[in-house]
């Protein structure tokens, strides 16, 4: 099924119109018409930022990070100058500089949807790299993410107050705490290279598009840059989920694509709930049977996202190659075994591999990341669509973009722009702009990972480069190393730390001859 | 005397902490304490956009275009998602598709302050190529002025309006023009050139860099993108206007480096302000010698400008190379003529050659081009430093940032944020920055045009070019051709042509190849 293309509208607020003449793929509600067939709220599941629904119940981790922390009086609205906008927020980041001597380079993970001290304890390549480099380390939270809250408690409040919420804020707002730094810091010379994974792997990578003049490279790790509008193809990422369980095991794929319609038709029995919170293991019984889809739609596409070499810890404490290791849950059932408890014992290594649960809540749990300001963005400009089709494991369903709309207008006030992204930062025939113009940008994407599907895969230039990993997953490359990784993981990071020297001595380079001259 | 730097700030409301550090040159107050020492309002004539403020009594002209008027339903904020950001304007812009067919180049002015048919009109240059690219035209007015008023007559009420006045805004402004005009002629592949003059030229090149995925190339002629922060010295801009007199007559530049304390000897004389009315033919006597400064200020700023080899009617109807004209009548004059006389013969020339006047408004006269936001831009993100040394006919100024911001603060309820500019679009190190970066970008410049100072003039790279011409003046190369044209100037439109076609052949070279891919 081929995605229908989001027309482009004359104008933004005539988008609805326009919608309703969406082709909605039929598939959905007729194969499986009491699933989620797609509404918003469940499209908002596929976002970057809501991976971590199912992980509230843990406490907060508190890490021990080798930064300090600091606050800087950061402008609410760069782009405007009414006197509202003047405001300052004191907007967090985290600052070591064990190795770093001035003049040497500062590395800035430009941070994503979250509490920054998180995407830091997640980052462990830039602590392992900086002594290569003598660099200074700089995380910067991203406003209205962690602490970093323009209105205090009050900063959700509504529209008027997210409305300051965006990538292009976000990205001003790096600028100027970077210049601000370097200017304190007497160190004007110093290179900047951005850093960033997922969501913060696409601010890195357009902030070295849009503020080469303050970075002169960027690392973007696992950034779905190409996810907008219809450059991707819509079905990509639950087809990579897919694959990613098809490739461990052609039953478990089978088992997993079979299980919905278990899962339906034992609801609509009598009693079916009950004996659905029965084989969940559920702390309270469900009242519908949305919560156990989403609770094993988040375990599946979680686990294909983090399916790490390693033993980790990123969304949840999981063992290495986390998907076979579903696969082998799902396919160690005897003979006869149902599907739902199969796949019930899958999800259960997700969200309890520690063995800490002896029952599970199905119902969403409170965010504790931090990270539910991105229903705002994916509201707005970060409108990713995505479907689900028939070769994937999932019930298949389209991408309403009417419906989507009118929720986001329901839940915010507002319509989202769905090409603003594009307008902003480009993404069509990327590689005849970006061959023509930028330079040194590294895209890293593992094939495990569904997002990289919508990421740069192929070389465009010399120094805008894509480095696949067919076995890695959403930014492998960023966690700290280990002497269990593999040769290919080493293999990546020794790469990127050697472009990234190359690219930093060419710099010093050409700066001293642009002082003689 | 250097320019004293404006100390980076730590927050920008900070900012009067700081700047009451700065070190304020005593020159002006002491040599010439009743003059207009440097106070915002008199700062704001120095900018590109009060040029046309004595130009108002005449009636505003209604040039015949070969141009159809559209308007676009533009948003209002593209920055933040607040509802009233929402709010859609009507933007005008102009089209010319004679020459044009389907994949054809797009050639757009990104138009800068003032009504988009002033410009129009002042850029015969793209009707008089068209042919030769088979190029679509289109003329893009910049929001709040003309008749791109986004709150109609309220758009001048407040901060809270004019707060959506500013570049990044009219650079989305024009991405999404471009985009939808693209997308509805069914030409998405048309390669986009950017044109601009003056603060338009900033835009152009700002645009070429920001949005490279919708401009493949820009020419931004007598853009002073240089004119910020420290990186241009302050002094420039009045020692450029007082070479071009000093090189067309030695004497000339005395008597106007003279004239101000005669005037103002003269004025503090019983009855030496109505002497001074007869001798400037003033309508009405003056209460002040303020603006009798201000009349012959502009006069030799704006003749400077337009120091234009054929008769051009740009600001006002002049002759050709209108300097030379100004200096032969301040020469002409019989020995003993005071220079007071000379300065208002010079000074007539520019204000009455068309011989119409029989007195003059020498108060100010409302704006005829509709180009008052330019206060507003200047007292926000526009902040260009200026002074005025020894070495210019001007009598001495510092720059006070302090008092300048003040005045700002008073006037528009905002402060400035100096550094703005150059943190979003860079600027300094520009030459290691675009050499290691940028690409299709033609910077013009006039050595006669004071704003040239500020100007990139020296070549960057093979695809970075600066064409300087030691007798062009503002933007003097986007005029139609005319048979009086001196060969320079025929030389400069045909490199100009030359390099543009060149970049566009590869541009559909490349374009044919990533197709193939």
């Amino acid at each position: 099924m081929a995605p229908s293309a989001i027309p482009f509208p004359l104008l933004y607020l005539s988008f609805a119109v326009f919608a309703s003449l969406l082709l909605v793929p039929p598939a959905a509600s007729s194969s499986t018409p009491k699933l989620p067939t797609f509404p918003p709220s469940s499209y908002y599941h596929h976002s970057l930022a809501q991976r971590a629904k199912h992980s509230a119940a843990r406490p907060k981790p508190k890490p021990k990070l080798p930064y300090t922390t600091h606050y800087f009086p950061q402008v609410l609205d760069h782009f405007t100058f009414q006197p509202k906008g003047y405001k300052l927020f004191p907007q967090k980041y985290l600052l070591n500089s064990t190795f770093w001597h001035r003049g040497a380079p500062i590395f800035v993970y430009t941070g994503n949807e979250g509490d920054i001290e998180w995407f830091a304890s997640n980052t462990g390549f830039l602590m392992d790299v900086a002594p290569k480099f003598h660099a200074l380390l700089v995380f910067i939270e991203h406003r209205f993410y962690g602490e970093s809250m323009p209105f205090g408690n009050g900063s959700y409040k509504s529209a008027e107050t997210l409305g300051y919420l965006n990538s292009q804020q976000a990205l001003a707002d790096f600028a100027v705490v970077i210049r601000s730094l370097k200017h304190n810091l007497s160190s004007e010379s110093s290179p900047v290279v951005v850093f960033g994974g997922s969501y913060g792997g696409m601010l890195a990578s357009w902030f070295r598009l849009k503020y080469p003049h303050i970075a002169m490279a960027a690392l973007a790790s696992s950034a779905p840059i190409l996810q907008f509008d219809d450059i991707t193809p819509w079905s990509s990422f639950y087809d990579a989920v897919s694959q990613d369980f098809k490739d461990a095991s052609l039953n478990c794929y089978e088992v997993i694509k079979g299980s919905w319609d278990e899962l339906e038709a034992l609801s609509a029995q009598k009693e079916g709930l009950a004996e659905i919170s029965r084989t969940f293991r559920a702390c309270k019984n469900v009242q519908s049977v949305d919560p156990v889809w989403d609770w094993l739609w988040s375990a599946y596409v979680y686990t294909a996202m983090v399916n790490y070499p390693t033993e980790a810890n990123f969304m949840m404490p999981l063992p290495a190659y986390p998907v076979e290791e579903m696969c082998k849950i799902i396919d160690g059932f005897p003979a006869g075994t149902s599907k739902l408890t199969r796949v019930f014992g899958a999800a259960s290594l997700y969200y309890n591999y520690s063995q800490t649960h002896k029952c599970f809540e199905l119902e969403h749990a409170p965010d504790s990341h931090g990270l539910h300001g991105w229903d705002w963005q994916a509201c707005t400009e970060m409108v990713m669509p995505m479907n689900r089709t028939e070769h994937s494991m999932f019930p298949p369903s389209g991408f309403d973009y009417k419906e989507f709309s009118q929720e986001c207008k329901r839940q915010f006030g507002v319509m989202p722009r769905p090409h603003w992204i594009t307008t902003e930062f480009g993404g069509k025939n990327i590689k005849l702009v970006l061959k023509r113009y930028g330079s040194n940008i590294i895209f890293s994407n593992g094939m495990q990972d569904p997002w990289s599907r919508g990421g740069v895969l192929k070389n465009i230039s010399s120094s805008i480069i894509a480095l696949v990993t067919q076995k890695g997953a959403h930014h492998v490359d960023f966690r700290s190393a280990s002497k269990d990784d593999p040769h290919w993981l080493v293999d990546l990071r020794n790469q990127e730390v050697g472009i990234l020297k190359k690219w930093i001595n060419e710099y010093y380079e050409d700066m001293k001859h642009s002082m003689k001259e």
